[in-house]
This record gives structure tokens, sequence and C-alpha cells, in this order.
């Protein structure tokens, strides 16, 4: 709810190990921050299994949708790495060797048949341009979608490798404060204070702590004095509505 | 890719909080694992903002493509708070005052506009039926929509009081061996052995470790016996390609 057009991404979660709780995924998180530095608000996540037919939909959709398409999982050498046939098939296109990832992964010898599967993760869509990473494999993208690994290490790498391609708007920045309060005491003046403010999206997450309920309450935009000033006006409510204000 | 049927759930992640990457979510994987266990697959999971026509949408088409639907977050008391209202919009219902979760909330005094705002609480859409929680704030379930709370310790007291209401099939069980071993080096075997039991389904998820790459080969499927096989073919092949055998 800013005034500018935001610049959105979604994030394609691929992996049945996500989804059967096996693995924790904790890379939503980190590529949701480090968008929304240079400007680019994620808006959806979808977490989907490793299946070709629901891939290559969702892939294809989130391009039409989405300024970026971001995803994370199912580029390694095995069976169940389909994510970069399912990017060619959403697209239209084929797959091709690319000739700087080949000759990395020859780099190291290996018998023939381990050779044969790790080229695999050669393969990229045609037309599709590498993302960049220092420190090993190489992601790619095709159009606006961006093919990163699964792997947190390796993901974070791809990532830094990304981000100055990227193209955001302002970056939305945020003020919390944190309290001991319910949701109930600060609904009304909260809800009055969005009102007022609609270029600031106000949102309420409460917690529970030394078995007492608290609230954090988070402003974000991209004016910092406005942000500023409603910091200063959150604290004065929590004081009205009787709550203890915590350090954020 | 189990020969039964499987049944399906979708979950739902309702919350800004986790996409701007401030909130960690933790309910999907506790939530895919309890699931499993009563014979749920969880199929896919949406992380999607506050936003009341994108929630429509997603509980609609989620509800229908799916045998159930789990819903976590956006039911507090503060303007945010809007997934009721949402599951409401989706089956075309009116929300009502639930008279249970009134007099609940009814029980602790407060100045009447904070009761107001807890009192959004008790707002069910019609006919739905509330998810019992022993320990405090209820869910509720319209149709095959399941509404949990977003903070995780709600979340699990509530999705106890759930799970002995929702039918499942045979669970899927699983068997994993993990070693010191490229998926380069066990990809081909390992598709082989995929290709030759399609009624277990075979994922490789590698990982570093001291500085070693190493690969956890799960197999999941609902016939005991079968996945016991499957674990010492893994176990042999994972010999075969020279890998060291962990602890998993």
């Amino acid at each position: 709810m800013t005034s500018e057009t935001p610049v959105t991404a979604c994030v394609l979660i691929i992996g049945d190990e996500i989804l059967s709780g096996r693995t924790q995924d904790v890379n939503l998180a980190h590529i949701a921050t480090e968008l929304n530095e240079i400007g680019i608000q994620v808006s959806e996540a979808h977490v989907l299994p490793d299946d070709e037919a629901i891939l290559v939909d969702n892939i294809r959709k989130a391009s039409e949708r989405f300024d970026y398409v971001i995803t994370t999982g199912g580029i390694g050498p095995t069976h169940d790495d389909i994510t970069a046939d399912c990017v060619a098939k959403a697209f239209g296109r084929e797959l091709e060797m690319n000739e700087e990832l080949e000759t990395l992964l020859r780099r190291r010898e290996a018998p023939p048949e381990i050779m044969a599967a790790r080229l695999r993760m050669a393969r990229v869509p045609q037309g599709g341009e590498l993302i960049r990473n220092p420190n090993g494999a190489h992601g790619f993208r095709v159009e606006n979608v961006c093919v990163l690994a699964g792997i947190p290490r390796v993901m974070r790498d791809m990532l830094s490798g990304l981000l100055p391609t990227l193209k955001g708007a302002k970056p939305v920045r945020s003020r919390t404060v944190t309290a001991f309060v319910t949701e109930s005491q600060i609904a009304g003046p909260l809800g009055a204070l969005q009102q007022a403010h609609p270029s600031i999206s106000l949102g309420s997450y409460p917690f529970s702590r030394d078995g007492r309920y608290g609230t954090s309450l988070v402003a974000r935009g991209t004016d910092e004095a406005a942000l500023d000033n409603i910091e200063s006006t959150l604290k004065s409510l929590v004081a009205d509505a009787g709550g203890e204000l915590l350090d954020s």
C-alpha cells in the first residue's frame, strides 16, 4: 500500500522434501529480506512438489503475474531435479548444453556415467543467461524467471550474483514497536490510524513470551519521515492502552 | 507415487510478515509432518498477503483442488485479520457471531471498545464448525477449509483438536540413507531404481557438512516391507559408488 507502483516477485520453492515436513525452508525469509532492500516486494510464495505439470503451470502463470519469479531447488543432477526442464517447457524452449557450464563441470575428472549425470546441470533453456556464483555452481535466468539452488548456502551465493541485475522501486522500510499489550487493546485506534495513513501498511503480530501476550506493531512504507511519525504515534497508542513497551 | 489414491491437503500461510521476511514460518513443516502421520499429504503450500481478493481466490481454488485446505494466520482482532471474512466470501456465506465463542470471549471483562475488537474473533461463517483448542482460542472449519491461528503454539493446539476429525489414507512412511557421496555419483543407479519401483518415491537431497558434499536419499511409500528392501538397496548403491555412509 505504498504510493509508488511496487515491483513484485513470486518465490517458487520446489521440492517434495519441504512439503513432507522433512526440510524446514529458510530460503524464503532470506530472499524476501534481500529483495526488499532493493525495492522488490515478494508478493506470494508457492511451495511445490517435484511434478512437471504443476511446475510448468506455476512457472508460466507466475511469470505473467509478477515482475520477477525466483525459483529455489531442483537443479541438481538426479532424476527428481526437473526445474530446468520445467522452465524450458513453460517458455516453449529447448534445453541446450551451456558451453561455459559444461567446461566448468568437466574440469573435475569423473567416470563417464558420473560425468553424464553431472552434465545434466549444464542444461539451460535456449537464450537463458547465467546467474554468476563466484563460489561454485551457477544459476540461470530465462525472461523474468530466475533459477537458484535449494541448498541455502549455494542459493545465497547465487542470489548475490543475481541482485545487481534486478531493477527495484524505492525500498520499503519498516518501523517496529513491540509491547506487552493485547491486540484487542489496540485494535480500534490501530485500525483508525491505518485508515488515516493509506500510504503506510500497518501490521499487528501477536506473540507470547514468559506467559504474557504481546504484540509487534509494524509500519511499512517508502517514506522514512512518515514512518518516524507513525512510530511515535504507535508508541503513544500503546501507552494510552496501558501497554508496556519493549525493545523492538 | 503410491498405489493408493492419496488424500491431499493445501496449506495457505496467510500474512504479510512471512512475505516480508520478518517472520520465519515454522508452521508448514509441523502441519506436513502431522498430516503425513494420518495419511494426508501436503501437496502444495501458498504463502499469501493480507489481501482480500487474493485470499478469496486462493481459498476457493484450493478448496476445489485438494481434499483439505489448512489456513494459518489472520484470525486475530485487528484490521489486518481478514481470514474469516475471506473464507465466508469464498463460500458465499455470511459471517455470524458464534455464541460459544462470544461467551468465552466475554468471560474476561474489558472496556466496550476493547471488547468490540475482541468479539471480531467470534465471527464464524454460517454453518462453520469450531475446531476445539483446550488451551484457548478455537479455530473453525467450513466445508473442507480448516482455519487455524498463525502463532505456532496456538496453531499446534488447534491442529491437535483438528486431526482426529480428518480422514486420511494409509500413512506415507519414509526411509533415509545419508552419506558423503555426491548426487552425480549416484544419479544413474538412483534413476534406474526409481524406474524399477514406481510405487515408491525416491528423492535425493544434497547437503554440505564440514566442507564436504553429501546426499540424503529418501524413499517414501506406504508399504513398509518394500521400503525396508529399498533402504538396503540404497545402502549398497552408496557403497558401490564409493560413498561413506553416515547415521541418518
